[in-house]
């Protein structure tokens, strides 16, 4: 038997897992194979559809502090930035320092509470979109690096993966499908700083 | 395809799905099914470990307003009691009195303001909790009988089951593993109250 640990995963629709017709999402799959492993993990799922960094950044704490227990250790799972990039009447949600002012100022109290991973934000279907994920990714990456918060580059290994793009076609262009889910999952699954946590 | 709906799942470790390997409890495997069935329906989760009826009431509301969205309608459905009946330095947590100060409170505010359902708590291996848990259960059923609330009796039928009760021993006498989970979830998702919404 692993560590006890309470997990917080806070984000988005993706956190969430919505259009997952298994309900579970990237971190309901990781966990699962995480306590198949023998671990005893809890965890909560703080996604939200449709939230930009800056909404997250006025809840996540009021939300992931009567989630922690003397009992087990606590630690925290990020990942937002798609809806900072969706256009809404014409023009991006928020702009690319307004992303990075909100991610540090959630990233930064995050890791000096909590040892804390974040995941970046996906590509979709939309590519005007996409470049900005993409960027902002970037930022996000060195904003991470910065902070000695463990960062994983999701855009560019679904990007190029034979199952996330199809299937989120058959979706909405933006969400996938539970093979997509998988898939993601998969890829964090073996990310050397969760296994860290969690071998 | 049905109604989109957004459900929040609010109550303790039976919502949150505490020990199950499958990282789904009652509440993921139930919203699984219901896509399944083409509902579109995005679930919240929203249980703690360990928390009383008195604890949920603190939380609750500023818990599911974010989760709200113009987009989909909203509903609730609560579980919760096991935590308030359980001895801590040799006496429950709340009296019943108390119990059900915290539970009209938590389910005539819902009730206004959402439709709502109710789920109550289980049977475990402690015999005296289980004599308190099943009259909480009973107050629990007139309480919301009064409300206009469905309430879903699960200490009886799961009192009954081959499965449960066998389930609970192999991990700590009061959590079912995900074999106890899924039996849960098929009697809730055999609801009528549930498949109202969700037929």
């Amino acid at each position: 038997m692993g560590r006890a640990m309470r997990i917080c995963f806070i984000g988005d629709s993706f956190v969430s897992g919505a259009f997952d017709d298994e309900c579970l999402g990237w971190a309901g799959r990781i966990c699962a194979r995480a306590r198949k492993r023998g671990h005893d993990l809890s965890p909560y799922n703080l996604g939200i559809r449709g939230e930009t960094s800056a909404q997250i950044a006025r809840r996540w704490r009021a939300e992931a502090e009567p989630r922690q227990s003397p009992q087990q250790e606590g630690r925290l799972v990020f990942e937002f930035g798609v809806n900072d990039a969706r256009e809404v009447n014409g023009k991006p949600q928020l702009t690319s320092e307004q992303s990075l002012t909100s991610a540090r100022e959630i990233l930064s109290a995050a890791a000096q509470w909590k040892p804390t991973l974040m995941s970046g934000p996906p590509c979709g279907c939309d590519d005007p979109r996409n470049g900005r994920v993409k960027a902002l990714s970037a930022e996000l990456a060195k904003l991470c690096a910065g902070l000695n918060v463990p960062y994983f580059d999701s855009y560019t290994p679904l990007i190029a993966s034979s199952t996330w793009m199809p299937c989120l076609k058959g979706v909405d262009g933006t969400h996938p499908s539970a093979a997509g889910y998988a898939e993601w999952a998969k890829l964090i699954d073996e990310w050397p700083a969760w296994r860290d946590w969690l071998p």
